[in-house]
């Protein structure tokens, strides 16, 4: 996940911007730990309100973080003045969502002009013990007139 | 969508109770609307918190809603002592989720004992006008020894 | 599947020109059977060239012809001048694909000015019965300046 | 990609006698060229009747072998007396097909009892350099009492 060309140097603070106006991930209390060049990083701790019957996070919770985590991470190696979508996203659920915690961690495994190809992983942390939970595979479209458009 | 094998009876009950206990179904107020042999739906009301950055529903959220849709309708067909999990879905966002309302209906194509095919539409009420904005293909496991396993 | 916007009325013959310069459709004996606005449909008869190990089809033959139809039902509903590239696809193979004959049929989904949705479904059918054994979501791209890029 | 449990040690070759009794392995010329726990490799050198209509591989061509090296893959680390069946999988074509071969690589990213999901790239050869043209999600199923079910 090295030597991408990143046409945009303010590619971190876009993405943060981005982040910060997206009302779910304020109200689900998701927090973006990391925005490097191709990869980003998201957290969200536990709560009752994110769960499925057994008290486990959701599944849609674990897509969302995912697909945000991917999405950034195409919006990282994009232009200043463009937006991203998602075009889809293909998601394995590989173990229950159980835990304190979960991670996402996209990466973008093939840059392109108009489209790029993302991976993600999301892990569970229960009692400090991470174990993945999620595996995803992405396209994410780069929108050309209008800026910031994610999710 | 018809002629589909229905072996518990109470499918209605045993589905909604399932639902009523997912956390996350009644924190962002969606409501199951249908539930058929082989089919559900549910319905999703506008609010800031459901949010991307443009004030459109955001993804997260059309999955969310469309995975649960899909999951129900294949534990509709299933037998009452058994637990249904997601295994995997592939989802296309195929339009702005924009507007007042969204419906997500879910279906099965094709019932198994151990594995489920399902699909889902989800559509976007604008001023009263519906339009398509996600397709989902999903695969469902019954898992035998552990009921009411959703999401 | 009707109601389609048909930008080029000499689809069909731009289809099946394509259809007749892919060496793997020849060679492994396909035929391209109905070419409508957003619908192809392709059929392919048996042989032991086209085998898994226990004598059905295999699942790659099955993903093939999936693929083309619902790549050429894209290409249906694009101008004169364009090309058409799979972007991606996820295929569920749901029955044994056991039988004389396989029947592929392609529609588009959602068609868009540079992306368009298609899904397929193929059927094997033994002794004159048909069955489905594959159910396929499919993301197509239009490329403009370079006409007649299938696959 | 290290630390799987290999619970038939003669797993080599099984997964070789599986792959030789595929026929269309065969009719096309595939090459098994790796086989290690959770890890599979196949070559396939190029030919007219492999192609598109722009003399690249075929999109299906390029499916049908990174289907079987992650299938290959699942089946590495399965018992000896079982049979795998591909389930699912989602492949994004990610650049042309184009060189005198091709490798996909199938690893299994998440083994499982019941079900195994895999990952595949797809590597085309042009002139001696390689490219990576396709990625793929697969979801595999293991199947007590049918013995050697691939495909």
């Amino acid at each position: 996940m090295t030597g991408f060309d990143v046409p945009d140097p303010r590619f971190e603070r876009r993405v943060r911007d981005s982040f910060a106006r997206q009302g779910i991930m304020t109200h689900i209390g998701a927090d973006l730990t990391v925005v490097e060049p191709g990869r980003c990083e998201i957290r969200l701790g536990y709560g009752e309100h994110l769960s499925q019957q057994h008290g486990f996070f959701h599944g849609g919770v674990v897509s969302t973080i995912a697909d945000s985590a991917g999405g950034f991470a195409a919006f990282t190696l994009m232009p200043a003045d463009v937006g991203v979508l998602t075009v889809e996203y293909k998601l394995n659920l590989t173990a229950p969502a159980r835990g304190e915690l979960l991670i996402a961690v996209g990466e973008v495994v093939r840059p392109g002009r108009t489209l790029t190809v993302t991976r993600a992983e999301v892990f569970a942390v229960e009692d400090g013990h991470r174990r993945s939970c999620a595996l995803m595979q992405q396209t994410m479209m780069c929108i050309t007139g209008r800026p910031d458009v994610v999710g």
